[in-house]
């Protein structure tokens, strides 16, 4: 089932796609027709997460391509709410960086509160799957050491466009990232370090997962700058596709520049 | 003003205290008595916020303790919000860290929404001031390089006990931690390297910030563990004093360890 996030007659709910011009409210008790047109409803950002948890170097073809070696636990970083848009909203490379890259994601949105779970009981927290682009400013993630900065600018965290309930296998899906037309990243989630029930465990024993909850699983080698004016594509097989344009920061209010 | 965030009566508000055993809903549309007596309200967790910005490093002292050059620029870290608890509350001692450390920091409160404010208007979107703790687990803090682990896990953020609307100057503040009666951490936020209005500033032309957002400004000198059954107060002048005990993590589902 993919799921969406919308507004129709003042009232916001999550949706069901029914048909490719149909939803369904998910909410039973709004009583609302079986079939909405979805040319009457408006998009809803797809989540409101309580936090961001994401993942570095989860990809082994990755590791190598940073030369790295592959990690022992998971290492995590946080991204913040504000950081999140939507399928074609615009991601704005700030002035303050000269390279601004992309990373396709699978990401997990959380279903259930999950505190102390186990790798077997893990994915029974999550409600379902859809894609993400962890977009980095590259120099200032080397230049800070610490991740954050460079990872939480307004509009770095693409999400969507839907939620997908269900897929075959997790560990099994092809992933990547085209950016006008030509393909810069190709990975398959088998090539996990940390598979998707191991780090909702290990997240669940640092910090409790809630309902709506994202995770960023990491992101396959092939990594690489945007520039104004690209459009770029993260597609998962069976979870979808997420397209974004690319702008450069307009001109600030000059009080504001220090 | 001290602020606190209370239910009374099944309504949850922001309240003044007005005397040491009455407060004032500050919010007039809930057409409340001017006084409630402070022991017919339940105390609620004072923020709600959507992201903790940290800043590390920002003390000359603290720097120079740990052998480190004084940053260019603010190096940001986030808290997840599953991390805030209040005062009196446990701090919980995660099994897996061998050290976990106190750190005595100033909290703002963001009152107005801020994206790309000059520092001369940035203290303008504060809406006051209050202690928190940033909670490490510092063996994990070396060992992840990323410094999101070791300060995410639940109870990691004491803050309160209320937020204080006015002070002198946020720029002369005494600041200590004390724990078992004994002073371990003596500071003053005139020793801070970017004072709080900058930091308002810089995290602005990051990330939006949020009303009720909290910004931890860094802790000074002295930092060390705290142990099972320890009392650990953060004091700060004119702000408050913020009270909390420490124990172990229990035994844990055996399921949940791998």
């Amino acid at each position: 089932m993919r799921i969406i996030r919308v507004r129709y007659q003042d009232r916001s709910f999550y949706a069901a796609i029914t048909s490719p011009d149909t939803v369904r409210c998910l909410n039973l008790e709004e009583n609302l027709p079986d079939d909405i047109p979805l040319a009457e409803v408006e998009l809803l950002p797809l989540v409101r997460p309580s936090k961001i948890v994401c993942v570095g170097l989860n990809y082994h073809d990755h590791a190598r391509e940073m030369g790295l070696p592959v990690p022992e636990e998971p290492v995590l970083f946080l991204k913040p709410p504000s950081s999140v848009i939507g399928p074609g909203d615009a991601i704005v490379m700030p002035a303050c960086s000269e390279r601004v890259d992309y990373e396709a994601e699978l990401a997990l949105v959380m279903g259930k509160a999950a505190h102390f779970v186990s790798e077997a009981e893990a994915l029974h927290h999550v409600f379902g799957f859809t894609c993400a682009n962890d977009v980095t400013a590259r120099d200032l993630q080397k230049k800070d050491g610490q991740w954050t900065r460079a990872k939480s600018f307004d509009t770095f965290c693409p999400v969507g466009p839907w939620i997908e309930t269900q897929v075959e296998d997790v560990r099994a899906l092809a992933l990547r990232t085209v950016v006008g037309g030509e393909v810069r990243q190709q990975g398959n989630t088998a090539d996990m370090i940390f598979p998707p029930a191991r780090l909702v465990s290990f997240i669940s024993r640092v910090m409790t997962l809630l309902p709506g909850d994202v995770i960023l699983t990491g992101t396959p080698a092939g990594i690489g700058p945007l520039k104004d004016g690209d459009e770029v594509t993260i597609e998962i097989d069976q979870v979808g596709f997420l397209v974004n344009s690319v702008v450069s920061e307009g001109p600030t209010d000059p009080a504001a520049v220090q």
